[in-house]
């Protein structure tokens, strides 16, 4: 696939068809995304890949009500439009999706957030070029029961910082609207 | 280009031909950056592009100091590495690239740091589609004396999140050591 294919094509998807995507292709996607440049070369994303939709059920409970406790905290959270929908019990946080990565990584490193943003980009764009699409599901980030984390395998020193879907798209939306460039000043 | 052009030949550029970047082929590779994804779509990412040598040399005297600075307040800083590196008064942080867009963005958006690493990414891919090279000088980052601040052009409510060199690589390097995926459970 093209560059211009790829930048028409990657877009969030949240529908998706009933249709398994191979841990195979997910691994060989994870090795590209391995590629992505980070700070000082510190590789620091790790990978939990979850197929299992009870789990996932399971994990789509669990972000949803430490989301909603989040927002009931502090009412004047920007996350508060998303209360309604998260009060909808029918409200799966996935989506249909078949799989979801977590990205997660050691609390110490300073450069984790960009590092984690520089890779996803490179998972997206390797899911892409296999026909398949993904969606970084930043509500699925509040994870904290003890059981869940030790279930799902993540260290007591890592955080979670991105929750990617994959799968096989319904379609290709059209790209939800951007903006031109800000370009505050040429030198 | 195709994907895998792409990923074997973005890599991190450190020496560049002595050729300019025509100003229209940035603000092309910009307008192709606004396609990243952001959370909630938000787009907080605004650049200053700079192409004078003499302002660039500044800019590496301000960070150099500022990063100084930091590291001798905290002794055990990772960053004490690069210490040696950054007394070479000879020490240009840009190399001797044409060119560097400071990506910036509003202090509030906690998804600021995220998000850049996502349209970093696709700035570099845009940059690499075009026969360009690119690096993201972290050392870069440091820039505080008021004066030159306002000679940026960066308002006060923003702070600067990634500098990214941009020139004509001399070659492509191989790619610098890459562990393969952590994969800490599949579920």
């Amino acid at each position: 696939m093209d560059y211009q294919a790829l930048l028409k094509n990657r877009r969030a998807i949240r529908d998706f068809q009933d249709r398994e995507v191979p841990l195979s292709v997910l691994k060989e996607m994870l090795q590209e995304t391995c590629l992505a440049p980070t700070a000082s070369n510190g590789q620091p994303c790790q990978f939990i890949i979850i197929r299992d939709r009870r789990f996932m059920k399971r994990l789509s409970t669990e972000s949803k009500n430490n989301f909603l406790a989040d927002v009931a905290k502090d009412p004047a959270s920007p996350l508060k439009k998303y209360e309604a929908m998260l009060r909808d019990e029918q409200f799966n946080i996935f989506y249909n999706a078949p799989c979801v990565v977590y990205f997660i990584g050691p609390k110490g490193v300073g450069s984790l957030d960009v590092d984690t943003g520089l890779t996803a980009a490179y998972f997206m764009f390797a899911a892409t070029a296999r026909g398949l699409g993904t969606c970084w599901i930043g509500m699925g980030t509040p994870v904290r029961t003890p059981e869940i984390l030790k279930e799902m395998g993540v260290p007591g020193d890592c955080e979670i910082v991105a929750p990617i879907i994959v799968g096989y798209p319904k379609d290709i939306p059209a790209a939800s609207e951007r903006h031109d460039p800000v370009i505050l000043k040429v030198i």
